[in-house]
């Protein structure tokens, strides 16, 4: 979930300037038509991790907006008053009316994740407490509150070096304590709790929007967009008289340029030779996975995704290879039949999972609903937004029942896409393989490009993640696919 | 939640013969219509206690309709194919297409109930599992599946007399088996868990449908009639071409005559010596309870809701009367403020919550929502049908922070009532009391009733019940609810 938190996104000073004020302007009058409509109230959570920049966010939005319209409330342990009513009470007595804002900085998220990671309390005790939370925040969706929830994160190394960088200078020195260090040594099983709680709680109607807190421009940017998209979908959706509660959800605004693609250093070098010697390992030590009595109680499921051309095929190839034919299952996914056109989207996925010691590959996947029926319109937002949950969901229910998932996103650049294009025209027994379709879907790549990245940070879960892999060079590509997945596999067999 | 099933429903002979053949007919083409239309699947999900007719209307849907049309799937211990997949698999495998109907006879519900009902699982294992089936059923629902989950219910009696009755007749001797006697020993249990389990999963888009299973030919007519009308209501808003997921949900359709309020038999005799001695005893009684420790821990919250003139009033002052007035207060819910229609609902509520030791008396509540909202149409069908489960989920909140939540319906009888009104008009000091918005509120009780009984049935948890009071004697219904507040605060609090 973290993916396109940790990439370092950055703002120059230059173009923060050119933004700031724009921003400002937009927020403010987004404010202040709110305060006259009284249409709805907006909620803002803070939550995140410590020196992520949330105290500072909170301090923008209140320059950059009128603040008497502000509420901000900063949630620490309960008060007496408080520990004598329900755990929501203090929460409630803290919402905004109508019309205004509030920030809820620490909220009914904090406790929760702090007990899990620390270990007072179990997961099946948390998970009800986060299901309690759904029925909170749906409430007041369908109440019609615009709930913007923001988690601001920071890689381990970013949290490392923000408190060396504290400690070094004498005049900031003083705001590191001893709990900083503390939480710091725990920082890996507090993201694995916030990652759960994330997922668990990020549906369609109330998404978390995951903000990298390492940059103090990219994220006020990041924040202030996010929050004016939001607010002015509503206002908009109040102008036309549709019922507010059913404006779409918030996604993140793109602010720079840099994405999980375009991060990506496409054209890795691998010789003929290197690939050979490899793959034969790597063949080797998966045939000898899947063999053991370990795998006899387990599953593989594999999906395969990415653009045309960047060589799926090839890729699960060279993992059947090492397969026995009785084992696996190759399941190319197209446009759906009539008798699954009939059924829930998930239904044709469903039928073809894989018993125990065996193997599922699935060439294109259920991502196709957050992919090309996102971006082709097959479906509304709606559709595609609650898709993100539904598809952790059924992957949780995948990795309990003893699945490995392990998913695959393949990357070409546009030249290499191409000419390998080209090179399937040329060539009598690859032309099958290129249609007006491939020619078409190409010239849609950059709507597709925020689709994927959507994708990867909202379905990158602890149970199942995502590996991108750079596919210009297809040994590269093939080796790291089999050496992620030899590796993996080995890992969940316990070896 | 199962107080109306328990009334001993009836059909006669001559009413199911003239209701059974439209209504066949009424079914045989709806089931067309839909499979000509192919807009949605039907899931007709079918539990409930043993002996309570879930097999003989399984039956009995098949005859009425074209069983070509209807997939029936039984499920039993998974077998070792389905053990391998998720605990789902089976239940997606069995899903129908759109256009036809598939009855679910023992489902997803079935595992988790018995499991908890024997001690196998934890509460929050529990929970957890209900948080997965209501985001499956929310992910039907949103593709558009008609789901209609019936519980069949049989009162502890209800179920002894049956076995008996079976155990009797030397031809049905060999149907009784020493599990049904075991599990007859275990009805409490599996009652508590099984009401547990309908709340937390009797949601706005697919609330459960209690039905009493007692009399063949009411169980019969009140599934048909359910069914229909959510058939239909989906058939008409694919009509219109509204998106079929926005189709308001099903309530359970009236058979007979016979509901929870006309069950009540109002004038129950008391006179002035029984009601002030009575009266006495248990204030002193209650005056002790809230003063003990014990109580110093805890809170109690008193719904009072009833008809105009049913006497709300007089029985609030006469449990005031026992209490110290720094320790309660008394809150008449009327319209909102515009400070409180600036925040959903519910908020007027949560500010008004009692500290520890101390009690709060409300005159109507938050029940408003699914009484006088619903039938003045000042929220929508789809407001009101979520507020049941949001409703269950405050007050389930308020009794997990310690509070004892007791609420009264009072019932006046139609002449009991206009007397009351002729007698305010007549005194000069009680005329304030009397206004045309209470003629009017009169003439609309048939309105009101329907929806009482829903509110009661759909409200009353093993948290927080209901106490019906009949209220055409004052002293009765006074002493009743002294009685019922003494007795449920005493065991509270461990007397």
């Amino acid at each position: 979930m973290f993916e396109s938190a940790e990439l370092g996104h950055r703002l120059s000073k230059a173009e923060y300037d050119e933004i700031d004020p724009q921003l400002r302007t937009a927020l403010l009058n987004a404010q202040f038509e709110l305060l006259e409509k009284k249409g709805f109230a907006t909620v803002i959570l803070i939550n995140g991790i410590d020196g992520a920049g949330r105290g500072e966010t909170v301090n923008l939005l209140n320059e950059w907006m009128d603040p008497r319209h502000i509420e901000v409330h900063a949630f620490d342990r309960p008060t007496e008053e408080e520990r004598e009513r329900p755990f929501l009470w203090r929460f409630w007595r803290a919402l905004p009316p109508k019309g205004k804002i509030g920030i809820l900085f620490g909220n009914w998220y904090s406790e929760p994740i702090g007990d899990r990671a620390f270990g007072r309390i179990k997961k099946a005790r948390l998970d009800q407490r986060l299901s309690e939370f759904n029925r909170f925040e749906a409430m007041l969706a369908a109440e019609g509150v615009l709930l913007v929830k923001f988690w601001f994160h920071l890689s381990r190394g970013g949290q490392k070096t923000r408190l060396k960088a504290l400690e070094a200078n004498p005049d900031t020195r003083w705001r590191v304590r001893e709990a900083d260090w503390l939480f710091y040594e725990e920082y890996d099983r507090y993201r694995e709790v916030a990652e759960h709680v994330l997922r668990r709680t990020s549906t369609g109607i109330a998404p978390w929007v995951i903000v990298d807190g390492s940059d103090p421009d990219y994220r006020a940017v990041h924040v202030g967009r996010t929050l004016l998209d939001g607010m002015q979908r509503k206002l908009d959706a109040l102008d036309k008289g549709y019922r507010t509660r059913l404006t779409a959800p918030l996604l993140p605004a793109q602010v720079d340029q840099r994405n999980l693609l375009n991060a990506l250093v496409l054209n890795q070098p691998m010789d003929k030779k290197t690939y050979e010697k490899q793959l034969e390992k790597l063949q080797g030590r998966l045939a000898l996975a899947v063999r053991s009595d370990a795998f006899a109680r387990r599953s593989l499921v594999l999906v395969f995704e990415g653009m045309d051309a960047a060589g799926k095929g090839g890729a699960i190839r060279r993992v059947t290879q090492a397969l026995d034919t009785r084992q696996y299952v190759v399941i190319p996914i197209a446009a759906p039949s009539d008798e699954e056109r009939a059924q829930p989207y998930l239904w044709r996925f469903w039928r073809r999972l894989p018993r125990e010691g065996k193997v599922a590959i699935f060439d294109r996947s259920w991502y196709g609903r957050v992919l090309v029926e996102r971006v082709e319109g097959f479906c509304s937002e709606a559709d595609w937004m609650r898709a993100y949950a539904e598809i952790n969901d059924f992957e949780d229910q995948l990795v309990s029942a003893g699945a490995i998932v392990l998913k695959f996103w393949l990357s070409v650049s546009g030249d290499e896409q191409l000419q390998r294009f080209k090179d399937r025209e040329a060539e009598a027994f690859k032309r099958y393989k290129i249609t007006a379709e491939d020619w078409r879907n190409r010239e849609k790549w950059p709507a597709y490009e925020p689709a994927v990245c959507d994708m990867i940070d909202r379905t990158s879960t602890e149970n199942a993640g995502w590996t991108l892999v750079e596919a210009d060079n297809k040994y590269f590509a093939r080796v790291k696919i089999l050496a992620t997945l030899v590796e993996k596999l080995e890992a969940a067999l316990g070896k």
